[in-house]
């Protein structure tokens, strides 16, 4: 490769190193600084560009994409507050284990610390929340250094996608010209035609990725094989909890192991396992509505589990892992990364391998001596909850019910991205398990309300499927800047938008009774969405009964561009018909 | 003092010292971590709440308030990203020396590393960009605990606005119940009446703040002062360069020294010291318009300076950074952080003490032996500068005739704030010194385009002046969210958006003659930004032409409410009007 200056050779070659170890977008935000990577991007015929004005979105952006792909997808910008801006996606990246590949442009070291313009310290500016880090060297045309970028950039890919994914940040410094401008080749910035003198690995790099990795999967040993079965042999009670984890437990995997154990399956929304065809082919209930029962006084008359395997993170369910807590029994955690995600501290094994491996080995003969009365009443739970959802759905509309009818009525395919505060804990407790493959989604690592817009339409770009986003009216308004990508970045989706005017979530908390709590708590802001049709690429739509509701939303996830239906809402009396609805499942319980 | 809970009697004494020290406003963001603090900070007589839903504004809005006042006004948010979404403007503060005081609730520390929902690692989240950063112990009734917490609270203040300012970060534990909600005595979260223990100051504190910092101004040694003015007493050509600085040198201690040595003073729009009674008052011509003649052939001539005083950060004038490298001269640097504020690294002398106290020891005797051709010559070029911005002010409507306009029909007194890519150069260049009481400020720490609208209203709540914000349409879309506190925050403001849609600063360099230059460098959005107008508490206009715009910004100083007055240019032709008058002026120059 011969280049008109260093920084195009440095550029040019990590780009084609990442285009080689399957990299095939990039989310650029306009810098100066970033100018090599930016031009070695944009001319490379097999990448494509998401062009993202605000980094906070960017980075957002590129976490939805890598939460749907399991690939991160390269961001870059240029140096200072820039930089920051990235900083709340890559804390979401390495709290959900979300492969993020972070290409900060900087200023040359001589200018560190001397007072230069638009020049902050960017070394380890993520702290630990990222994989790997490199302060990159100052490019130069030099084999061994044009070496070890080649093997940097495979290095960074195989370190965000491997055992235990997340953020990567390469810290990448470039003196001027930053433009592809020819330099005679006796100054420092040229570059000799020979300057790899007949290294060709170096100067072309290889068929392919410098250096493929290969990474082995942690399966678990006999002996540990044997203690779970014989812990789950035994068990009257068994149960499997499917956790938060977006390439996870595949339904292969768990089909195989719940039909050997026997054990009902508790699928949190994001466990991917709450919906396909595995949920009417099991024998074994696949439970999704235990938010809305667990605890109650008539599952408490069930006895606990005496076995639990997990997989995933922690769930979304505040009575499910209060559940948990509170069982004495053994708990096996799986987790591939080790990560001990077990906050409730009642974890018994922590079992340091691959789920599909773990749950292979295990199924791998029949242990069923679970009580069929076990199973029974779960089923029986589930039926009673969802029959409850159904009623309360057609009686009134409020918040869980739009969850309700978009799980319902998303199509299949589907991507639908959720977004955290009360969207979520509604879809846990509202969305009914169904054989249809819905690729559900949220910012559950850190289950911040920031970059939602973004992570959903980053998702959205990744796939033709469908996009559904379900959001509320702060998340809405946090990350208004992300609806930008819709025209920019060609996104479709449908966006419904729950507006309780603030904060509702606060009307679960005790501070609900409080004087501050209108003010500071549920911070009604009086926001008027419709204004943002006009601008960005969406229609504006709203719906103010059920009916409507249902018609719009089945409308807008066959049309072709973005729909953003907005329903309104007293957050207090959603609350209220939460209360019920529970209630009501809880006294069918008791009378049982 | 007694309390309900452990975390209450916390969080009271917090703020309660916090008031104590002269904090007298914050800004709060809605969450329920925070829940301690949030409730005693809004129950505080004498402390006003703003009120902010996104943290990257929020935090861009305590920097403005500082900047404006020197003050710290403190942050609270609540665990997980919504801390790392202050990161932009952490970096921006530490980089301009602003206070800032960050109180980031978190988890308890059982919860650390757990898998527990939104719990992040906040320890030194924000690195080396902080003075101070306490992971703070965990709440109880204790007297040596809460001593701590009093003298915390009196430590944070003096860290932030003590002789290198800046932000301060203070990680805030609590475990539930984290509502004012009573608790009984014998529990750990309980607070027995007398827990105190008969330690009145810590249960009550004192008169006023826990702890009294004073603290000692760095002023030159005898020594230092002769050798300095030795070297003044034989220059012939001087000068004194004022750089950015919020709070820097004073214009009396200015005046001072300008008297006693005779120095051209060449002072940036960010000095705080291009406008003021001193412009017309000094027999030395202050400066404004050096970025538009240094470096052309006519100054060459002029023979180098033999000695350059400078005060702040480096100018943001590129030809003057650059006159200043290419001179053989004596360069003392004043820096009171002994920052070394000096990427051309041409300084001869730092002195590390206080600018005012320098500026007067230095001004102690009369020293002026300037070649008097030297002032003129200085005088000249500004008269030929200022006339060619007359000219082309009048003839063509234009980016920096926009900037000229501004800043002589600002109102006196006003608060003017400039965003960074291209309105603080045009400021450099064509804001014309005036007797007037302008707080021209601007975020050049870093120099982002991000935070800039939340920024400027932040300035604006601190101060009665009419606030003007000159800004352009990359930052308007990228803080977007901050006009939200216009009517949340009751602040008024004259927004001057300038639209060139898309990176204007980019035609001026190499890269706009490559084809990547329009999709990913000028990067063009389109945006219509009048609907902002209906989202938020703004009357948009557009002016089409100068008289027009003159009109409606002297309309709009005068009003009510906010005006947001877009002025739409093509940032070519807004570059080449620039190369012409800088043409007209260094043709007019050299013939002198």
């Amino acid at each position: 490769m011969t280049a008109p200056n260093v920084n195009t050779l440095w550029a040019e070659t990590l780009v084609s190193e990442l285009a080689a170890g399957g990299v095939d977008a990039v989310c650029l935000s306009p810098g100066s600084r970033s100018t090599p990577l930016t031009v070695a991007f944009a001319e490379h015929p097999d990448i494509k560009v998401f062009s993202h004005l605000d980094e906070r979105s960017a980075a957002f952006f590129a976490l939805g994409r890598a939460r749907r792909t399991g690939e991160p997808t390269p961001l870059v910008c240029t140096s200072g507050t820039a930089a920051a801006n990235y900083h709340p996606a890559v804390i979401e990246a390495n709290q959900s284990g979300v492969p993020l590949l972070l290409l900060t442009a900087d200023r040359p070291p001589e200018l560190i610390d001397s007072g230069a313009n638009q020049t902050v310290d960017q070394e380890k500016l993520y702290g630990d929340a990222v994989r790997w880090y490199r302060d990159m060297p100052e490019p130069e045309a030099e084999p061994r250094k044009v070496r070890m970028l080649r093997t940097t950039a495979a290095r960074a890919l195989a370190e965000s996608t491997g055992s235990d994914p997340g953020p990567v940040h390469l810290n990448c410094r470039f003196r001027k010209p930053l433009e592809p401008t020819p330099v005679p080749e006796d100054d420092p910035a040229g570059v000799p035609d020979d300057w790899a003198g007949g290294d060709d690995a170096a100067e072309t790099g290889r068929d392919g990725p410098f250096v493929t990795t290969s990474a082995g999967v942690a399966t678990p040993d006999e002996v540990t094989v044997r203690r779970v079965q014989n812990a789950i042999r035994t068990a009257e009670r068994g149960l499997i909890v499917a956790g938060p984890a977006d390439q996870g437990l595949g339904a292969d995997s768990l089909e195989r192991l719940a039909s050997a154990t026997g054990f009902p399956v508790l699928a949190d929304p994001l466990s991917d396992l709450r919906f396909g065809p595995h949920v009417d082919r099991l024998d074994v209930p696949v439970c999704g509505g235990y938010d809305g029962y667990l605890g109650s006084d008539g599952v408490s008359e069930w006895g606990d589990p005496d076995v639990v395997v997990r997989f995933g993170a922690s769930p979304t369910s505040k009575p499910l892992r209060q559940y948990l807590r509170d069982a004495d029994c053994r708990q096996f955690v799986v987790d591939s990364t080790g990560g001990w995600p077990e906050a409730e501290f009642t974890a018994t094994d922590l079992l340091v391998a691959d789920p599909d491996a773990t749950a292979s080995a295990l199924a791998d003969e029949d242990m069923d001596s679970a009580a069929e009365t076990w199973r029974e009443r779960f089923a029986t739970a589930e039926r009673v909850h969802w029959d409850a959802v159904e009623e309360f759905v057609t009686d009134s509309y409020w918040e869980g019910g739009v969850l309700a009818d978009v799980t319902t009525l998303a199509p299949d395919p589907a991507t639908l991205f959720v977004s955290n505060s009360m969207p979520i804990r509604d879809m846990d407790r509202f969305g009914r398990p169904r054989d249809a493959d819905l690729s559900v989604l949220g910012n559950r690592g850190a289950s911040g309300i920031d970059g939602i817009t973004s992570t959903a339409l980053g998702a959205g770009s990744a796939t033709t499927d469908p996009l559904v986003l379900v959001t509320g009216d702060l998340a809405y308004y946090h990350d208004m800047n992300g609806l930008l990508a819709l025209g920019r970045c060609n996104v479709d989706a449908t966006v419904v938008l729950i507006n309780n005017d603030g904060g509702g979530i606060f009307h679960m908390l005790p501070i609900e009774d409080h004087p501050t709590f209108e003010d500071q708590f549920r911070t009604p802001h009086g926001l008027d969405f419709e204004p943002t049709e006009a601008l960005y690429a969406l229609e504006f739509e709203r719906a103010t009964d059920r009916r409507q509701f249902r018609e719009r939303f089945g409308e807008s996830v066959q049309r072709d561009g973005t729909q953003v239906i907005e329903v309104q809402f007293d957050a207090g009396d959603s609350h209220a018909v939460r209360e019920q609805l529970a209630d009501h499942v809880a006294a069918t319980l008791a009378d049982d």
